[in-house]
């Protein structure tokens, strides 16, 4: 970001790595809030790179959102831009040549190692780009690596967006219970699952029914093996395991069993007995540390999460001095997620640090 | 704030005016996390002065917290405190007379025009102390013109423990939801009357019986009828709608009505009815601007409010961008409320531009 007078709007160079649900409601916010972006907040937020699985386009005057959400909305790729498109070419590479401030990377999950994302952050922080992720696997892989990285080159690594939604989970757990020990955590952070089960369970949906209901509203992986098995729930947990509990946990550590083997009738036995069947993410005190586990886990009714229509995610944090504090956030659509990017934008631009 | 060399514990010398339940509470706290807030936040909080209603004692070298709290304990004010106190002064004789970074205002609220407290966090931020507080009052009268101040004297304000004791609402409104349209905001904010409410509803205790339970817990204000009466609400109301709704709301703005008119068959009608009756403060949009009201409210049994106990304060925010989020407390003692201020002091020395 350069340098600007007070009172004067700054401009925000951003390059955006992936366009599928997250990235586009992302595109579109900064369309719907660009007046509160430019009087309140004195940014402008210009798209100067963008890759899809199709390539790149880059124009350092910055593109022009519309077009790409009209080319997007007909399954068309960014690397067909009239005038800025490059068939092939990656986030990468536009990270290596296109001047900018900002890497916003919400490009599908590679559950494996990370990559090709993990290097693409890697790049950014390198080369002095602050990086908002909506991406979990590069944190899941490279946790700590992305961290010194992001403190060696004086730029801030981001990534409230990757855990529930637009609920600010991370914020909560580092900023406000900071000094607070946190004796227990547990999360309904998984969309996909809970409405399967709560289709299952308020209409009698078979599990197919329920999951396709869930892919159409654009909630659910790529792979919905990643959702229904429990490891984008268990990425998760790892992320809040590594930045908010200080552990240096990993996919390994997590005890993990997805709700493939759940029914309509223990759906229905849980109920007879007063519980709800959601899939929780748990991290409690074990020993010095914390013992992690994602499972389908019958809750008594009064439990929060318990409480937790099938639109909502949540999370419970117990604590030693700030009591219990839960929070829920109800996503109708993933424009929560991709404003915890903008979120995250934001707090990079509000620090006096942030700029150069 | 001195200027310190990174690694180095910085020690911020702070004041804290009224020694109550929340304000004894900071001092269990801050012995407590010690060894935290030295090791990990590089921070040593020095209590160079302390006032309450038998006058003050101060310090450069920092009082004994232990000792005060000892002698509270005891029913004995800090006046007395050997070779330290003196009976007759105030927070003000503190402000303009004992070098100090901070000032930490957790005397009793006063309803009608905020003072003496509006006064001393005046004296502190024209001084160049930030000031964090916890009394309400001096908000709800001083709102505007408080931030005015802090801002031309270069130091902060911050207020989380006024409202919900330790959730952090304020935090949540004015740092995860910036840039989002809040469309309604609803809490249940006052813990007396949820406590008095469900008492009365799931024990059949009498008002007065619950009442008596909900002081005894140390949760009640002095004067109850600020609780009853929904003024507790309405106040934590007016904050929200001036720090998080940005609007210049007064008391005069709310239409506010208490829980005394609440009868135990009121709340057993509404049960029946699927229903809960709580004090409900809420803001909704009217014309250009929010309606302001604190009222008994039927909550249909799945609104998250409903949902909460009647040992929880909690909050919605109904959003145009990032969904319906809400979040919840539970707290058994004032100690939430005092890590709330711990937190904002936090924040102050977190912030670059905090010391000097």
């Amino acid at each position: 970001m350069d340098h600007v007078e007070a009172g004067q709007v700054r401009q925000v160079r951003c390059l955006l790595s992936g366009v599928g649900h997250v990235g586009r409601r992302l595109l579109d916010l900064v369309q719907i809030k660009s007046d509160y972006l430019r009087t309140a907040r004195r940014l402008d937020l210009l798209l100067v790179g963008v890759a899809d699985s199709s390539g790149a386009a880059a124009c350092p005057e910055g593109l022009d959102l519309a077009e790409i959400l009209a080319r997007k909305r007909k399954g068309l790729g960014v690397a067909g831009l009239p005038g800025f498109g490059q068939p092939g070419r990656t986030t990468l590479d536009l990270v290596e040549s296109v001047r900018a401030d900002l890497l916003l990377e919400a490009s599908p999950p590679n559950l494996r190692d990370g990559q090709p994302a993990l290097r693409w952050v890697e790049a950014a922080l390198e080369r002095g780009l602050h990086a908002v992720l909506a991406n979990k696997a590069p944190l899941v892989h490279g946790y700590s690596h992305l961290v010194q990285l992001a403190a060696d080159h004086g730029v801030q690594l981001r990534f409230d967006a990757t855990v529930a939604g637009g609920l600010p989970v991370i914020n909560l757990g580092q900023r406000d219970l900071a000094g607070a020990e946190i004796t227990a955590l547990e999360g309904v952070l998984n969309l996909t699952t809970s409405l399967v089960l709560g289709g299952m369970e308020e209409r009698g949906l078979s599990p197919a029914q329920a999951l396709a209901e869930a892919q159409a509203a654009g909630h659910a992986e790529a792979d919905p093996a990643l959702d229904l098995e429990g490891w984008d729930a268990a990425f998760k947990l790892v992320i809040l395991a590594q930045s908010v509990l200080g552990i240096p946990a990993r996919l390994s550590d997590v005890a993990v069993e997805g709700i493939s083997l759940v029914t309509t009738d223990m759906l229905k036995q849980a109920a007879a007995r007063g519980r709800r069947i959601r899939l929780v993410a748990r991290a409690e005190r074990a020993g010095g540390g914390y013992r992690l586990s994602v499972r389908p886990t019958p809750l008594p009714l009064s439990h929060p999460l318990a409480q937790l229509t099938s639109q909502q995610m949540g999370v419970l944090f117990q604590t030693d001095v700030c009591g219990e504090v839960s929070a829920a956030i109800t996503e109708e659509t993933p424009m929560p997620t991709a404003f915890a990017m903008l979120r995250d934008v934001l707090d990079i631009c509000a620090c006096p640090g942030a700029g150069s």
